[in-house]
C-alpha cells in the first residue's frame, strides 16, 4: 500500500487536476445512495474521462493493492457503490464518460460510454426515430453501466426483457487494467464463450463497464392504457394469459393493483376518483403500444370479450385520452406515495412463478397476518415480470429497534415462502451487499464454488468492490 | 485410464443394458453429423435416461480420466459432437431423456428434458396453445441441449432472439459430475453472476445441460407473406427499418433473395414462375404474424406506401391465401436446393451490422470476382439478424484438391473482409472443430485468458468435448 499522498500524487498525473477529488466536501456525494444510504469516506474520487484513463487506474490499483469501486448514478437499493469503512476504497465514477459513441438506426443500435445517463440514451435514441425502451424512476439520473452492471428492469420489462437482453456488446475494464473490447453491434454471433454476459448483472465485481452496444426499437406512436377490475388474483393470471394473445404481444405494462392499494392512492392523493363504479378486490392497469398501424382499441376489446366471457373480468374502463390514461396511471404513483406516507416498512422485490403468484400471495398474507394481526400487507407487482413487491407495514407504536428486528423477522420468514414456491428474493435489485447474506443461504455448493471461480478468475486480488455479492474472502 | 473392458464392466453397472453400446455396428451412427462428416470410433456411446446417470457417468469419467462428448440430434455444422481420433472418446447421447416435465400455459414457460427433440417441445407448446419459437430446418431431430449449448438460431431470430433469449432456467451436470441445478421458471431474477449464461452457447465443453426452462409465447393464429422488390441491397435495408415500424415488431422473417438466388430457384424448380412481372436486382421474402385481432393486411399495405414513397420498393405482392404464401416460401426452398445441385462451394454463416450488408456485399462481391471471374457468388441472408449466407461457387471444372485449396482462401480472404467490417466469421453455426483456427485469430488476449480461465475453472482436466472452441491444452 502506498502512502495517500503518493496516490493522490499517482492519480492526479494519470487523470489531471478535474479528473481526482480528495476534498471531504467534494466527495461528499460519493458517499451516499439516492434511498438516503449512506456509506464511508473514500480514499479519493477517481473521475476518468476515457477508457484509457480508467484503465490506467484500474491498473495502478492492481499494481498497489488498492481496492476500488465503481460508481453510477448512486440509485442502487442494495448498497453495493457505497464505499466501504473496513477496508478504504477509491471511487472510480464514469459521470464524465458520457459520449453518445453513435447511433445507428438501420441496424437499430446505439454504441454509448459506460457514463452515458438513461434518459440522454433514450432522448438520442428518440432523435432517431427510435426507441431505448429501459424505463426506470431513476433514468434521469443513473448511468447505463450501472444499469448494465445491475441488469437493471424496470417497467418494460415484460415487453423488452431486462438489461441483459439489450446488450448487443461491451467495452471493459478488467480488474488487471487491460481492457476487453467485445463492441460489436451484431445481433448473432456464436463465436467462443460470450464473455459479455459476465459482467451483465455482476454488479462491478468482475470489472468496470466502459462501453455498451445497446438494442433500439422502432419508437412506439399510439399506446392505450386500460383498468380492469377482477374477482381475485387467479383470475388476473387468466386475464394475463389472455391479454398476452389478444394484445399481440404488444404489452407494454399489466401491473397488479389490489383494493388496499387503491385506496393508499386515494389517501395520498385524496382528488383521485374511485375509477369504477363498484369497488373490486383486485385491478389490473395495463398499457399496450405500437410503432404502426395497429389496432389497439380492438385489440383491448377483443380482451374485455374474451376476459368477461371467462369470468376473469367483472369491469374495466379503456381510457379514451391521453389525459385521462394519464389520470390511470396517477393511481400507481399516488400508491406509492401513500405507501411512503405510512412511514418505515419491509420493501422487498421477490418473483415467483406467475402461475404461483395467488397461492403464494394467499400463503404468505396469512402467515403474516396470523404472526401480526396488526400488520398491513401491501403487495403490487408486474405480473407479466412474475415480480411481486410484497410489502409488510409494521403495527404502529414500536419503538425503533423493535420495527427493526420485526422487519428482520418478517424479510427471514417471507424469503422462506419464496424459497418454497421456487422464486428468487431479488428480481431485479440485486445482491450488493444488504442482500448478502440471505443470498448466501439459497446458494448450493457447486453455484458457490463456480462463483466464487469466477471472481478468483477475474479479480484474484479481490480489489473490485470486494465484499459486493460474494463475501470478501477470508485470507 | 482404466482398461476397455473395465469401462464397460463399470458404465453398464451405472446405466443397465441398454444404457451402454459397444459395438462397432450400434455405434456407427454416433459418428456421423447430418452434413456427413464422419468422426473416429468413440470408446463406447453411454445413454443414460436419468439426470442421475449422466452424473454417475461424469463422475466416473472425471475420476478415470476419460474424455468423453456429449451428443444432441447430430445436427452440428463444425464438427463438434464427432469422436475424437487422437484421444479415444465417450459418447454421452441425451436421446433417452425425451421428457416434457411441465409446461406452464401462465407462466408461458416449459421445463424439459435436455433429449427433447425440438418439434416434440414445438407441438407440446401447440397442444397447451403456446408457441416455443425456435425454429430450425433439422427441428424434427434436433434435441434442445443441443439447441442451448449452441446457442441456436433459425428462422424466427429476428422476432424472439436466438436461443439464450428463450432460456430461463437450466439444469447441468458439471465436468466433475456434479449437478448445477438452475431449473428456476422465473421470468426476473438477479441473484448473483447468472450461471446458466455460462453454459448457453459452450457447445458442451462446459458441462452437459439436462435440463432447461423455456419462454413460451402466445401461439400466432394469423400471418401473412409477402414479396418485395427492391433496386439494391441499401433499399433492402431502409426497407426493413420501415417494416419494424409499420408492422409493429410482428415480422417473422425480413428475408434478402437476389435475383440470382432466384434464378437459382427456377432452375430446381422449372414449374416457378418468376413471381412478379418486370425482374428486379433483389426481392425480399417478408412475413409477419400476430396472436390475436392484428391488420396484418393494413400494416403491409402501409409499409408498400413507405416503401413507394422512400423509393425502396418498386413491386411487391402480397400472398392472398395460404396457397399463394406456401408458394413464396418455395422460392427459399427451392433456391437452396437450386445451390446445392451446382455442387460443393464455399458456404459461410457471417454476420455484420445490418448497416453495413450492402457496403459489405459490394466490396466482398468485387473483390472476389476481380480474383476469380468464373467465381459464382451466391449471398442470401435473414437482414433482420444481420446474417449473411455469402457462398461462392468455385469456377467449374477443378480438380478435388485444386478446389479444396481454392475454397479455403476464398474463406480466408472472406473472413480478412468480415473482420473489416466488424462482423462475426460465425453468426450461428458456432466454432467446434471446423472454425477453431479461424476463431482465434479474432481473439484478443484478454479474450483467450478469459476462455481458457472458464475452460480451466469448470473443466480443469479438459475431459469434457475437449478441443472444441479452444485447443486442447499443451501438457
Amino acid at each position: 500500500m502506498t502512502t495517500r499522498e503518493a496516490l493522490f500524487d499517482d492519480l492526479s498525473a494519470l487523470l489531471g487536476k478535474r479528473g481526482l477529488l480528495t476534498d471531504g466536501g467534494d466527495m461528499e456525494r460519493y458517499r451516499v445512495d439516492w434511498p438516503g444510504y449512506r456509506g464511508a469516506a473514500p480514499l479519493a474520487v477517481a473521475r476518468p474521462s476515457t477508457t484509457r484513463q480508467v484503465a490506467d487506474v484500474v491498473s495502478y490499483c492492481h499494481r498497489h493493492d488498492i481496492p476500488l469501486v465503481p460508481q453510477g448514478g448512486h440509485s442502487g437499493l442494495v448498497g453495493g457503490a457505497l464505499p466501504d469503512a473496513d477496508y478504504p476504497e477509491l471511487v472510480l465514477s464514469l459521470e464524465r464518460m458520457t459520449a453518445i459513441r453513435h447511433v445507428d438506426p438501420i441496424n437499430f443500435t446505439m454504441s454509448v460510454d459506460g457514463g452515458c445517463v438513461l434518459q440522454s440514451i433514450k432522448d438520442a435514441a428518440a432523435a432517431a426515430d427510435c426507441d431505448f425502451p429501459l424505463s426506470l424512476g431513476a433514468q434521469g439520473s443513473c448511468q447505463i453501466g450501472g444499469n448494465v452492471s445491475t441488469n437493471a428492469g424496470g417497467l418494460n420489462v415484460l415487453r423488452y426483457g431486462m438489461m441483459r437482453q439489450l446488450v448487443l456488446g461491451l467495452e471493459v475494464v478488467l480488474p488487471d487494467g487491460r481492457i476487453y473490447n467485445g463492441m460489436k453491434a451484431l445481433h448473432k454471433n456464436n463465436t467462443g464463450y460470450d464473455l459479455k454476459q459476465l459482467f451483465i448483472g455482476a454488479e462491478g465485481t468482475l470489472g468496470i463497464v466502459t462501453g455498451a452496444v445497446l438494442k433500439l426499437f422502432p419508437r412506439p406512436q399510439v399506446s392505450r392504457t386500460a383498468l380492469l377490475a377482477c374477482p381475485d388474483i387467479d383470475a388476473v393470471l387468466k386475464l394475463y394469459a389472455l391479454a398476452r394473445r389478444s394484445c399481440c404481444d404488444l404489452l407494454t405494462a399489466f401491473e397488479l393493483v389490489p383494493r388496499t392499494c387503491l385506496e393508499l392512492a386515494m389517501e395520498a392523493l385524496p382528488e383521485l376518483r374511485d375509477p369504477l363504479e363498484t369497488p373490486s378486490p383486485v385491478y389490473v392497469l395495463m398499457e399496450a403500444a405500437a410503432s404502426g398501424p395497429a389496432d389497439l382499441d380492438a385489440m383491448i376489446e377483443n380482451l374485455f370479450e374474451r376476459g368477461f366471457e371467462a369470468g376473469a373480468l367483472t369491469d374495466g374502463v379503456l381510457a379514451s385520452s391521453e389525459t385521462q390514461a394519464r389520470n390511470l396511471w396517477h393511481i400507481r404513483e399516488a400508491m406509492l406515495e401513500g405507501q411512503r406516507n405510512r412511514g418505515e416498512h419491509l420493501r422487498t422485490d421477490i418473483s415467483i412463478p406467475i402461475s404461483s403468484l395467488s397461492a403464494f400471495h394467499e400463503r404468505a398474507s396469512h402467515e403474516i397476518q396470523d404472526l401480526y394481526p396488526q400488520a398491513t400487507v401491501i403487495a403490487y407487482g408486474h405480473i407479466g415480470d412474475g415480480n411481486l413487491h410484497f410489502n409488510i407495514l409494521p403495527p404502529p407504536g414500536l419503538e425503533a429497534d423493535e420495527r427493526a428486528a420485526l422487519l428482520h423477522e418478517l424479510e427471514e420468514r417471507l424469503f422462506g415462502i419464496v424459497d418454497d414456491f421456487d422464486g428468487s428474493i431479488s428480481a431485479e435489485h440485486g445482491i450488493g451487499r444488504f442482500k448478502q447474506s440471505a443470498f448466501l443461504e439459497t446458494l448450493s455448493e457447486p453455484e458457490y464454488d463456480i462463483m466464487r471461480g469466477l471472481k478468483h478468475l477475474l479479480d484474484p486480488r479481490c480489489l473490485m468492490s470486494p465484499g459486493r455479492i460474494l463475501p470478501r474472502p477470508i485470507d
